[in-house]
C-alpha cells in the first residue's frame, strides 16, 4: 500500500475510526464481504450520515449503491490507525489507576504494548506488574528515551503533573493521555488528550436533568 | 433564584461547564469580583470565540465591554451544574478501576457523592472501601431503588456489561458513564456517556501520527 497521506480529520470523527475498524474486522473474520453506511450505523449506534462524512475525508471508499468493501476497508483503517506498527506506550504513576491500565493492556488492539511504568513508592520499583516492568520516576527521561517511546498515560496526583509532563516532553514524548485533572502545558507539535472523570460525570448529570425537565 | 430552564445545549458545551466553572470558582475564593472571556480563555485553554458561543447558549450572562461578574456566573453555573442538589452515585464492578473510583471520590465536587457499590465478589461484598458500603450484585436492584439513586458507573466486564445495565435501567437509574467497550442498548430518556480506554488511546496516536507527517 502506497505511504498514506495524514490528516488533520476533526478529533470526533477519529474518536469514532477504532469504534468503525473494531466492527468491519469482525465482518471479516464471520467472512462477510462487504457493507452498507446503514450496517455499520446499526452496529456502532452512530447515524449514516455522520458515517457517510466521516468516511468521505478519507476520498472516495465505497462505490454508489454498491457499498463498502470489508477487506479494503478494513486495510485502510488498519494503515490509518497505524495497526501495522507496534506503539510502546509509558504509564506513569501505578495507583488503582495505573494498575486498572497495566491490567487492561488495551486489549483487542495489535499494535499498542504498554512497555513499561513509573513510580515512587519503593515497593512496586523494581518489580513486575502483569508483565510490565516498573522503574523509579527517577530513571523516567532515561527509559523513556532509551525505549523510544512515544505516548505516555499519566495518572499521578496532580500537583506532580506538569512536572512528569515536562520530563516526558523532554525524553521524546509526543502524545500524553492525561488522567489529571491539571491542565499541561505543552510545547506545540506535543499533543495532550483529557479524560477528567469528574468533567465526564457532571456532563452526564447536566444531561440526565436536562432530559428531566424536559420531559 | 428562579427554576432554571433546562436547555439541551451541545456535549461540546456541556463538557467544558464544569471547567468554566472550576475556574469561577477559583476566582471568588480569590476574591475577584469580575473576568473577561479573555481571562478564561488563558486559564482554561479554550478559545474567546469558542468560551462566548458556550455562553451565549445561556443568554444574556454579561455586558459587553464590562465583562462577567464572577457571583452571578457562579450561581448561574452552581444551578445549572446542579451543585445545589446531591447526586447519589453507585459504582458496579470494584476491580482495579472501580477501586480507583472509590478512591477518587470526584473530589472537588460538592455534588457528587459515591454512596455505593457492587461486585459479585466474596471477599468485598459487605465491606466499606473508601467509606462505600459494597453490597453483592444480586441486591443492585433493590439497593439502586431504595437508595433513589439516578447515575451508576459502570466497571464491570465487558460481557456483563448489558445485563447489569438492564437491572440498572430497571431499577430507576437514568444516566450511566460506561467504561466497558460494549455499546449499551438502554431505552429512550437515559443516558449514557461512553469512555473507551482503548479508543482514547488510539484517538492520541492517531493524532501523533497525523502530526509528526506533516512536520
Amino acid at each position: 500500500m502506497s505511504r498514506k497521506k495524514e490528516l488533520m480529520i476533526p478529533k470526533a470523527t477519529a474518536k469514532r475510526l477504532p469504534i468503525y475498524y473494531r466492527y468491519v474486522r469482525t465482518l471479516e473474520e464471520e467472512g462477510v464481504q462487504k457493507f452498507s453506511s446503514a450496517d455499520l450505523s446499526a452496529a456502532v449506534h452512530v447515524d449514516s450520515a455522520t458515517i457517510r462524512r466521516d468516511f468521505s475525508y478519507f476520498g472516495e471508499l465505497g462505490k454508489r449503491g454498491y457499498g463498502y468493501d470489508v477487506h479494503h476497508i478494513l486495510c485502510f483503517f488498519s494503515e490509518i490507525l497505524n495497526e501495522d506498527r507496534l506503539m510502546n506506550v509509558a504509564v506513569v504513576g501505578i495507583g488503582n489507576l495505573g494498575s486498572a491500565i497495566l491490567n487492561f493492556k488495551f486489549q483487542n488492539t495489535k499494535n499498542i504494548r504498554v512497555s513499561c511504568a513509573f513510580d515512587i513508592r519503593e515497593d512496586l520499583v523494581g518489580r513486575i506488574i502483569d508483565g510490565v516492568p516498573v522503574y523509579d520516576m527517577k530513571d523516567l527521561k532515561q527509559q523513556i528515551h532509551r525505549q523510544n517511546i512515544e505516548i505516555a498515560v499519566l495518572t499521578i496526583p496532580e500537583e506532580q503533573a506538569q512536572e512528569a509532563a515536562d520530563a516526558l516532553v523532554d525524553a521524546g514524548v509526543k502524545g500524553i493521555l492525561n488522567f489529571t485533572p491539571q491542565h499541561l502545558s505543552v510545547p506545540k507539535g506535543v499533543q495532550v488528550q483529557n479524560i477528567d472523570l469528574t468533567t465526564e460525570l457532571q456532563t452526564l448529570i447536566y444531561f440526565v436533568k436536562a432530559n428531566e425537565a424536559n420531559e
